[in-house]
Formats: structure tokens, C-alpha cells, sequence
């Protein structure tokens, strides 16, 4: 069990507690033995870390991503805390509280998860159905779909994320979809609710959230569609033209090439598809990002990825 | 009243009938004498017409954007038809039907209006109300509310298309500020209503649809924003901070500087009109491209603007 | 058989002999019925069409794609040949000499395969020899793979084209790889074999070189990564590394999201496989189009895409 | 009055000065309780500062931007110096001499004005006379134009710099207008001088210089625009394709959209403001910048916004 | 002589007379002989020909640039005029008025030059006065630099244009030099009179205006370069540090990369001669295109480059 | 001689020892007196310093890039370490070994010399063959082309970098000309030994590498074209057209404007060129940064110019 978290962590503290090894760096001293920087990290941050004796052993017996059982004092050098090393030991993940370790929604992941199986009833093109009824009865795909994170950082980076994500934007396409004639809706449905499920391999959740190698070298939208063709190869019958518009609607959604996208949005559930996507994702990492700001101040810091800052209102207003 | 359309015209016709002088280009010949170069216009398309005689006092008469009274024999000119003028003299509008020079909505103009105004009742603010009454109860304002286009091309580009994009806008701004919590759904309805308020002068939609020189050098946010100020002139104690946002809605609603708005969005609720704005007129662009083109095919032709080729699905699919 | 090609109609000409119906559009007249403009097309060139009569039955028979027997007068419209079409049915394939239709590479088609095939002899790992020889057994993917184009315009748009961009971007792979130190050939060789398969269902090429719905929906990437994936699932213990590794290949083989890779490069050699596509592309696309200009000028015409002049050399330099 | 300035504390100091408050974070520590970081700065530099005791009423009574009195005593954490904040007042602005914490133009403000004034009586056209004037007599605009900065940073960015910037480019509208024939020299110097005006509200400049909430979400274009609407109401005649020239001189002074202006310059007049307001702010800023460095060098360090090295001559050159 | 101009021929006329051959395309009919495609120039526009007997004597005694003798019958094919060439022979340019094929300054060219070195003899740097004139006084440049086009569209695309340009900025650079206080006037004034002398070699402009091979393969940036070294070798003693800033003023003068310069304006002085290269092409730009237009419309037709309608006034404002 | 390196300098050594001044920066305290701001290097990193005392006698007598002898102690200021310094003084080079400040290829450059004159006996084009001799018979030349690196950062940053890179692409070069037919083999093997000849010049590299004032002012392209020039000065009868084309493959080899060419490539052997520049600079980048990185780790870290991760393979893989 965690002791005591990062944030309250300062110089001259003595730590003695399990973090996540998010980073191991080996290099060689001048003199020819090797010395180690690390970061380790829990759910409230990072603290930097170096190691000078016993090194190689102690870094053979760990990966980054690993949990590590950490001994050690801390000092500041170059204007940081750092912890200098003693021991530094694999740790089970079986003696720890995952929870300590990543954020997590603030929804029922069971209640969510509930309610999207409720609007999937909704759906009455049967072989729509029998795809989606194929994930859904998939106890392995389910469980990574309920804890997966909907990004590394930015919107949704948190346990239940992707689940929270989805939930949010079939409601809206369920919406939208009424909105206007001639859409079809039982596919932009199915289109929403498979369009990231790439993500569950995609990235990496267990401890820290981050991308897997198979994210970094494939992305989730190869990794997504290879999901699809998989439960695909169950069903008898699918048609091959709906086949072709489901996969569109997950090859597209990111909108444009210079976004990932293969190919742009060409039927209109498809432009529909990427708007939902963008709405979800930018009020969720603003709201976040509004959040996190100091609440008496008029307007947030700046943010660096959608460069500007955002306006939070007056105190007394 | 017109006789035929430009549709219908061929080589060798006779033409004797009212059109909308598109173009007037005067140009001297070697001689030193003047022939002038003009396009005609009706809601069925344009055709290039010349004069070689009694030039001058006819160009003096005429100016682009006039309706005309055209006298002349049709030729084909380097590969186009070709009016060769005889006489062409200005034309009163009382003479005329406009719904003979452009096309309309298909939808019921005083229907979309009630409808607007009924939504406008669930407006509790009262400021908000107030400044929405503002508008809706100036005649002026919504007779040309009323007929005025969305744009010059590419999406509701036809008489009363600024009125249906709002409606359709409104209506779905209302669900989504059902969808997330502590949406300001007023504030964002009347930022939606009031978005592209300076289309009416921006553009000119009497005879043809074009900008305005105002609509060239100010750009209908600029002019928009002016058309509040003065509604707001008349209304006590509307609240800075309200005004403030509210403009913001209108300043901010194209997205980014790149596609004229002078500052990005920085609230929720200006992030979303944005995106309400895109998903509106880009379906509505798609839709009638797509039903502009020929039902048997799957596939369009190439959209300049868009990029790309749209989804028709086979025809017997 | 065909009798003339359409290079050689002019103003005049009674037409009566196959073509491609390269495009099909359906519009209504004024007096409500219909009328049909066609764009027919065989290896030298399109021709524009008319049909007036008998409209809504040719129609209903005829998709475009299609071979077509057409019969009619030629006459100009608008300062372009058309043909004023009298009757058109559709014509079966095997009346038809495919080579009348499509351009060809002008190399030996099973002899360029051969020396592929000899070049993979050269493959030594296992899994990855295994993987090549599950597609070189596999006759329908073969056939295909000899005659495809490499594109529809730009590069190797021509029967055999694929083949004929492969084999050169392998051989240049296999220079490349030795170049080097610490490249894995093996690796580096199956991935340039693959890269492009996708674009045997990306394209159709029968009659004419056109992308087909499954092309324009998903891209050759996709396509190619799901053919893959059948194949490696007929081959027991390929290496998830390897696995990953060679996807990644073709993932990012466009080099930037901009060009339609979902991820860019992220390997030595998927960085060189990238280097070689542009190589071999560009310079098949630059000698094609210096060919296809007037030898005794120094300079070709404008590239369009390529957006320069290109410099051909004095006559007598 | 100011005892000391930030450039002159160090690690050790005790602090009992006046400061502005440039930033506020109210933070929850994990027993509950909230802490306070702030920034403080004056003319010479910004300095952290971290409150644990008495915080809730101490952050109630100040907000970011005032003057606050602070006492307390200096430490380095993390690399920086850093006040641990003993006490924190908020200070009347009439104990403090604003200069002190605002750079200012090194050339005599009254001066500058007098110049531009004796500018404006050339200008012989009636109503841009009569504009230019409404605004010289309008005693509080005159007031914040004296001293608005022209920028937040980047090119005059102190006070007096608009009136600096803007009497700069009158001076070039006048050299400039002369060179070329067809100018209208009367409407080329009004834009140029009203061209900024928005900044006297876009910017807040009593203690710091930064964005007011005005000039966050409205931007100075469109302010501008609103303050000449204003004293256009009060002049009688003003033709309204004169006001459109005008405003669009204003709307279009960025040059892009990219670059903020709704819409681009449509006339050689606007053509020209764009440019001479270009010229005078890069050199300006080019100029602080070399004026900001070693003079013993012969380049400048890397400007990140310019993204280059400037050159500045060697030494003895 | 020439007896008659390309915009007074029309269809079923004969042509007897001189133009210059700006394009030559030689292609195989399918019979095996070759026909050949022309584009005539001379001041007044451009006119298509073809020609289908003997062809191959015809086309090897021509090349495109070429004064040549044209007899022919116009007719008009796929809508536009054409020539049906009987004839086609070189034409010496003795027996040739250049002035019939290339359009030319209104101004004075001798009193413009004239002018121009009236202002260089106010430059009182020896070195920079001393390059100038080896400039000055070599003849061959003088009458090219007399001459030249500074483009081949766009801005001073006619003989005289180079001068006339060259002009019109020193004279700007002159009045802004005296503006800002630091300017190195005698580098600016000189940098200014060099900076697009190689487009004097960039250019051929003999009998129509086209870029030279040279200045395809080098650009005038460098060519320039070359030019300015060759007189300096005959320079003794310029400084080092003086030919350095000099070149640069001639590297940098486009502003970016992506407008052709390898390196960005590092001193103010470079800054300036962008920004004086910027107005000075863009204002003759914009009047050239207006003073093309109707006088009568308010508005310009659409401008290609530049993006946008240009103002051009109410006819009675 | 140096007697420790900065990478193992630490808080509370003395120092005196010899380092290459890399900046100098002289400031004014507020009591009116100046201090030094230094950064001091060698070949394992940077190291910042300050000196309060006798600073004006020092600043004058070094400049940036000199060697100097530095006395002091080392503390911590703001997170990093510091050498306050008592004493710094000029250090003639003939006192220190070049091998201690700068990195150095790993390849031995006679070997790699010798290979790359072999190369060039290959040569058989006459003027070519003459010009590369007219370089490396040019001692001052050859001594300068050994030692040189490639680039100031990214590619072959060390000691014999250009050396090694341009005899990289030389045997690529050699390698692709044979792949193609039609390729001028000399011509793109002397264009590739001479692309980056201009490097010389632009770098400083004798005891740090940075660009020198005639780099950043020209630009490499520039000064090597103006090497090449000297050279062809000397050479009789070397064709104008080979000159153009061996001057255009410098011009345009690096591909596109906005990377720097004022010309893109425009002949089959400046496309190859600027591709075989791009694959052996990417090589050499991406792997100095994998051998830069943890051995242990699948991944590289972030590649900011890259601007992505680079994968290196799992340890056991």
C-alpha cells in the first residue's frame, strides 16, 4: 500500500514507498560504471530520481512501466527534487491499489456502460446489431473497454475515459441523427460507438497511462478496423456495402489526413461522425482544463495545443 | 413578364426578354470606337451577350446588377452561345417576378419564422429576450431576415436560406446545450440567432445573389456586430459581461483567424456555435451537391471546395 | 473489335464502335423528360455524348464502367467534339480486346514477375519468406498483381504498372539495405513487396483505371493491411514484433499524415522505404511526362501537381 | 513609495514593498486547507511568491492586477527565488508612483501629440476632419491615447507607445502618399491614425500591461470599429462610402485573415496602411530587441517570434 | 512590317503576316506523320495554329522564341480561333518592330535613367559609389538593364519595367531612409539599385517575355550574385563586411524561404528593402489590373494571385 | 591541457581549467557597474558562468569563440550550476588540443579522403573531371573539406561530418545512376561531391561549431555556387550548358523553397540528389539519436525536430 503520494513529497524527506517507473535512463559515468536516472510517478505526479551503486543489477531487474518499491532520500539538484537511491526492487502488482496510480472518471463505469447497451437495443438493422452485440459480448473486449482511457493526455485521459467518451457522443449522434432527414442512424450509431475501440490496444493503461508499442507503430485506427474484421469473420452474411461505410466512418473520423485520417469524411454520417468526435473531446478538455485553473481568476492560463486562453467568467458575476 | 429561360435558349433564337445584368465590361475597340461585353443572368443560368452599336448612351444607362430588356440573335462565339445585342434598355422591377432570377428555399418561409419566434419564447433571460425582441420586432430588419441567403454559394445559397440555416441551427443548439451540463442555453440560442445577422447587408439577393460593397470591405461579422450595438443602444441595463460574451459568439463563430474570425472561440459555448455553424452548412452543401448530381451513379462528381468525391450508395442498394 | 479510336473522329464522322462510358449523367429538360450526357473513352482520349431519345431505357441498361456500342453523328457543341448519339447498348467484355482500352507498361510483364520472384529466393528469414510465398501462391492475388496500376495518374498508371514500381523499388531496396550498416534487408525487401498491395482492390482496371468504392472508402493502406492479416493468419508463429514492424511499413510508407499515413516513420527502415517510394514515383512520373512532350523543346509544359517546368535538354545539346 | 526592485532582491532579503499582483493561483493542499502562489511584478521583473497561513482572507481581499503590499522573506525553491509570503495587503494606487511599474516611451509625450496634431490640419476633406476631431476633443480618449501601449510585447510595448507607433506611421502614410499618384492622402492619414485605436480598451496599462477581458474576447478591430461608430453618429454627412473606406482601412490593416483582419485590403490605400504598419512595428521591435542585447556581439540571440538571429555589426566595425 | 494585330483577326479571314512563335508542340498523327501545334504572340494577345504539311521541314527550320512568317486560313476549332497554316518560315528581326510584339513603360526611359544616376551620385561611400558605377558604366548592362521586365506577369512585366521599378524604389528607400533615425542609407540606396539586377539574364525579352534557361535552372537571386562578384573583383579594397551585408540585402530581398530567399532579412536595412520590393510590386500590380478593368463597375473581377476583388470606386463618387 | 571535463564538474569545485568562451554577455548591475554573463564549453557540454569583479579589463580582451582560461568556484544559481568567476583570460589556441572541444567523426578521414578521389577517377566527362580536380588539388580547399561537419546540429555535427556525408551519397549516387537509364552518371556524382562544398564557409568549426556572419548572412547554397565560379574561372571551354545543370543540382538541393533552394529540382539528377541528400541525412540523425538513448528501452524519447519516437527494438528481441 502507498505510504504517501508525490505531491506532498519534499527535500530532505526519506522515501520508502512503491511508484510507477515511468522512465529508466542507463548511462556511463566517466569512469566507466554506469549510473541511472529514473522518473517515478503516481497519480498526483512525477519526482526525478538517480542511482549510484548497485546500478547494474538494479536496472536489469526493471523495465520502465514496472511498479518499484523505492528507498531513498530526497535533495534538490538543478532546481528539482530528486530522489538519490538507495534500493530499488520490482514490486507485484498484486500488493498495490491501482487507483493509487491513474485518475479515473467520475461516472459510474457500470451505469454508463448500462446505458450504452440500453441505446444499442435501439438499433433494429440486424446485422448492425449482431456486430455490435459481437463486442459486447466479448468479456475480454468489454473489460478493456470499460477501463481504457480515451487519450494520453488532452481529453478523457483517465480510467473510463473511452467509455465516458463514447457514451457521450451516441447520445449526441442519437440526437443529431433526428435532426436532420435521410441519415442512417442504426450506422452512425454503430460507426460511433466502434469508431476508437483501437484505443483499448492502442494504449496502455495498467499502471500509467501511455501508448503501447503496437499504438506507436500501427495507431488505433489500423488497430480498430482489425477488431472489426475480426468480429466480422463471425457474422454471416454482412453486407459487403455496409461493410465498406462502417469501416469509412472509423477510417474518417479524425476529419482530414493531416489528423490521421487515411481518407476524409465522404457520406454525410461520416462529416457527422467527425463533428460529434471534435464536440466531445473539445468541451471535455476545456471543462478539464477550466477546472484545473484557479477559480477567482477571470480567465484560465494559456493552452499550449489549442493556443488561447479561455474565458472562466468574474468571480461575482 | 419572362418569356424563356436561358436554359432554353440555342443558336439561331430570336431573344426578346428580361434578365439581370450580371457583368457590364466596356472596351475600346482599335477603331476607337467602344463595344461592350456583358452576362446576362436568370435563376436558370448566365449567357454572354455583346454590342457593337450605339454603345455608349446604351452603357450609360445600364449598370450591373440592373434588370435589362434584351433585343438581339444568338450565335455561338468561340465554342459559347452568345447574344449579339441590338438594343438593351433598363427594365423597371415592378415589370418583374423575381422568383424568375432566383432560387428559393424549398420550405415555408412564415412557418420557419413562427417557428423561430416560438423557440425565441423559451429565452427566460431577460436582457436576452429583450434584445432578441429588439430584432424580431423591427420590420425592416425581418423582411430582409426573411429573404435574405446564407451565402453567395456553397451552402443555403437561395432566397430565405439565412432564415432556414438559423432555425435549423437553433434547433440544434437547443439539444445540445440540453446535452452537457452548465451551458449558458440562452446566452448560446441568442449568439445563435443572432450569428449571421449581418448577412442581410453583407450580401445583395433583390435580383441575384452577390456581396454588397459594404458586405466586400467590412466582412457581415463586422456589420453584424454594428446591427447589435444598436439594438443594444435602446435597451437598459444590459449587462456588460452578457454583451461582451455575446459578441464574442458573433466574433469568434467561424473557428479560427484563418477562416475570418478575428478571435478564436474562448467559451463553451462559443465552441459550440462554431461547430453547430460547420455541422449546418456543411450538410447542407453535401445534400445539395449530392442532389444536384445524377441519381444512377454512386458516386459524385469532384467537389472543388470540399476536396473531394461524395457517396451516393448504388442504386439498387 | 474496335474500328477507330478517338483521337482520330472529327467534325462529321458517323461513329459506330465500342468505347468505355466513363461517365453517365441523367438530367431532365424542361418539358420534364430526360436526356443523357456520357463521356465515353478508349486508350487515345475521351469524347463528350448527347442522347436525346430513347433516353430512360438506354439509361436503365448502362452503368458507367461499362463497355458500350455506340452509334451516332459527331457534330461540335459549345467548341467541343460530341457525339449526338442514336442508340447505345451495352457490349460484352469478350467482345472486347481489353489493350484497345488501357495503356500498358511496355516491359514483359512475366518477366519482370520472374525476376521479382528470384529476389524474394533471396529472403531468408523464415516467417517473413513464408508470408511473400503465401501471396505469390495465392494465383488470384497474382493475376491481379501483374496487371494493376500503380496509380490512376501521376505514376505507373498503366497495366502492369504495380509489378513494374515494385520490382524497382525492391531492386533499389536491395541497393539501399547493403549501403548501410545494421538494416534489416529481410525485413526492409517484404515490405517494399507489400506496400502497395492494397492497390489491387484500391483500383479497378478492367476497362478503364478508376478507384472503386472500397478504394475511395478505405484507401490502398487499409485494404493492403487487411490482406496481410489474412494471409499471416494461414502462417503459424510469425513474430508479434515482426508482425508489428512490417505493418508499420506500410502504415507509414506516405511518409506524413498529410500524404495518408496514419503514423510517419518510425524505423530506419520504414524511413528508407518511404525515400525509396518517392524516388521511384517521382522519377517514373517526371520521365513519362518529359516523353509525352515535343522533343525539339527545351522545356516541358507546366506540371501541374509537380508545380514546375521541367528542363529537357537542347535538341542538338 | 518603492524601497527596492525585483532585480535587486536575493536569496536572504526580507521584502516590505509594494508590487503588482500579476498572477493569483488558489491551490487545495491534500489536509484540506488552501495556499496561495502568486506572481509579483514591477519594471524591472517578476518574482514567485507562496502563502500558507491566513489565505482565504487574504486572497478574498486582492484580485490579479492590483497593487499589493507584501512582506515576508526570500528563499530559492526549485531553482528560483521565491518570497514566502508572511503578509499580503491590497494598496491604494495613490500610494504608488505608476511609474515604477511601467517602462515608458523614451520620447516626450506631449510632444509626439502636438506633432500628430499639426499632422491633422492638413487633412482639407471636410469630414475626415471632422472625425479626426471628435476625436482630439474627446478629452478622455485623448487621455488613453497619450498612454495605451501599441502591444502586450513584441513592438512598443510601453507607455506611449501608440501615440510613438501611430505618429511614426502618419509621418510614412504622408512620404508615402506623395510618392505615388492617385492617393487619397486625407483618407490614408485618418485610417492611419484611427487604425489602433481599439487598443486604448483592447489593453489594460494603469500597472501592467495586458489583455483586458474586452480585448480577449472582442479584439482591437472590432473595439476600433465601435469607437469611430460612435463619434460617427455625431457627425452630420459623413458620406457613407467615405465611413466604408474608412472602416475598411481599419477592418483590413493585418493584411490576412491569418493575421486577424476579417477581411483583406481592397484598396491601395488599405494596400499601403498594411505595409507602413508592418514596416514601423518590425523595426521598432527589431530595434528593442538589438537595443536589448550585448553590444559587445556581433549577432542577437535567436528572436523566437521573428525566428531568427539579427545581426548587429561587429564591435569595431 | 507587321499589317495586322492578333485582335483583329477573325474567323475566315486570311493571315500574311509576323509574329513570334511561342510554343512549338511536334506530334505523331496515327498514320506516323507528324503535325504540328503553334501558339503566334504579338502585343495584342495570342493565337493558336496548326499546321499538317510539311511538317517536318517547316518545324526544323523554327524554334519556339522565333520571329516567324505565318500564311494561313482562320477557321475556328473546339471554340476558338485557329490558324490552318499553309506557310511558316523564319523571319529575320531586322525586318521586325519590336515594339509590335512587346508591350513597354509609359514612362521615359532615358529620363528615368537619368534620374537614377542623379540619385546615386548622392551615395558618398566610396566603395558602394565605385560599385555602382562599374555598373553604370558598362554598356552591355546598361542597355539590358534599360530594357528588362521586372517580371514575366504580375508587376513591370513590359520593356522598361526593371528600370522603371528599380526607380520608384530607390526613391522610397531614399524618403524611409531619412525616417528612421540608424539607417546605413548609401547600403540600402545601394542593395535597393541591385537587387533584381539579375533579372536582366533571369529574363529573355527580346520578342516576348519569357524566363530564360538560366534563370530557370538559377533564379535572379543568384545570378545577381554572380554579377555583383564579377564587379567586385575589379573593386579594390571593399571590405569584407560591406560585401557581406551588401550580398545579403540581395539574398534576403524576397522576405521568406517560401518566397525564394535562402536566407531571411537579418538587418533593418534588409527588413526595409523587402517591404519597399513589397509595395512598390504590389501597388503597380493592383493598378495595372484596375487600369484593365471596366471604369464603369465598382468592383474588379476577381484576381487569381492575389485572391480577391479590388475596389475600384462608384463611377460618379 | 584540459584537466577535467564539464561533465564532471559539480557544486563546490574550484575551477581552472581551459574552455571555449561560447557566449559572452556584458549587463549593467543597477549601481551603474557592469557584470559578465558567460556560457563556457567543451566537447561534453555547456557550463554557465558569472564574474562581477574586473569586469570591463576582461569583457575587452575575449571575444565569443575564443579559448580562455577561467579561475573560479563552482556554485548553484537558480537550479543550475555556476562558475563565479575570479579570473578569465585569453588561451592561445597553440596551448590546447581541437580534440577536446569539438566531437569528431569515428570513420578515419584519409581513409575516407582517399576513397572518394578514387571514386572520382571515374569521372570520364573532360570539364567535370577538371573541376572536381581543380577542388581537390586546392590544399587550402581539401584541408578545410576534411575537417568541416556537416551541419551545426541534426546530421554529422562532429569533425569530418562533411567528409563523411558527402562520400555516403556519392556511393549512393553511384548506386542509383545505375538503376535508372538515362542518367547522367558524372554529372549527379560531381553536383553530389559539391552540393555542400558552400559548408566550409558557413560553418565556424574550429573550436565550437556555429555558423559564421558569412553563413547566416549568404547562406551555404550562395557561397558555393560563388566556390564553383572561382574554380570555373580557371578551366577553358567548360560548356554554358553543363554549367547551368551542375550549378542547378546545388541550387535545388534541398527539394523546395521553404527548405532553402531558390529553385526546386528540375532535372531527373536534382530530384535524385535532393532524395539521396534527404536519406543519408535522415540515417545519420535517427541513428546518433538512438545511440544517444538507453540502451535498455524500446523507445526513444520525443525527437523534437522529428517530432516524433523513435522505436529501437526491445532489449531481448
Amino acid at each position: 500500500m502507498k505510504k504517501r503520494f508525490i505531491a506532498d513529497i519534499k527535500t530532505g524527506d526519506r522515501v520508502n514507498d512503491i511508484f510507477v517507473l515511468s522512465e529508466k535512463i542507463l548511462s556511463q559515468k566517466r569512469d566507466g560504471n554506469n549510473f541511472l536516472n529514473v522518473v517515478l510517478s503516481d497519480k498526483t505526479g512525477t519526482l526525478k530520481g538517480v542511482m549510484w551503486d548497485h546500478v547494474d543489477q538494479t536496472a536489469a531487474g526493471v523495465t520502465s512501466g514496472d511498479f518499484v518499491h523505492v528507498n531513498g532520500g530526497v535533495s534538490e539538484y538543478r532546481g528539482t527534487l530528486q530522489v538519490v537511491i538507495k534500493k530499488m526492487e520490482p514490486c507485484s502488482p498484486d500488493r498495490v491499489d491501482p487507483s493509487d496510480f491513474l485518475p479515473q472518471t467520475s461516472r459510474d463505469i457500470e451505469g454508463m456502460f448500462d446505458r450504452l447497451v440500453k441505446i444499442t437495443d435501439s438499433i433494429t438493422t440486424d446485422h448492425l446489431k449482431a456486430l455490435i452485440d459481437a463486442f459486447l459480448n466479448d468479456t475480454e473486449f468489454v473489460n478493456k473497454f470499460k477501463t481504457a482511457p480515451a487519450a494520453k493526455k488532452m481529453h478523457h485521459a483517465y480510467i473510463g475515459g473511452l467509455l465516458e467518451h463514447t457514451l457521450s457522443m451516441v447520445s449526441l449522434a442519437d440526437k443529431i441523427s433526428g435532426h436532420y432527414s435521410g441519415i442512417d442512424r442504426d450506422l452512425l450509431l454503430t460507426g460511433t460507438i466502434l469508431h476508437d475501440v483501437g484505443k483499448i490496444d492502442e494504449l496502455e493503461y495498467q499502471f500509467n497511462i501511455d501508448y503501447s508499442d503496437k499504438g506507436r507503430l500501427l495507431n488505433h485506427i489500423v488497430i480498430g478496423i482489425k477488431m472489426v474484421d475480426d468480429k466480422l469473420s463471425g457474422i454471416e452474411h454482412f453486407p459487403e456495402d455496409q461493410m465498406l461505410l462502417l469501416k469509412h466512418l472509423m477510417v474518417s473520423h479524425h476529419g482530414t489526413r493531416e489528423f490521421g485520417s487515411p481518407e476524409p469524411p465522404k457520406t454525410i454520417e461520416a462529416v457527422l461522425l467527425n463533428y460529434i468526435d471534435e464536440i466531445d473531446s473539445k468541451v471535455n478538455a476545456i471543462r478539464d482544463f477550466i477546472a484545473s485553473e484557479d477559480p477567482d481568476e477571470t480567465w484560465t492560463s494559456y493552452h499550449r495545443l489549442l493556443e488561447r486562453h479561455f474565458y472562466k467568467g468574474k468571480k461575482n458575476a
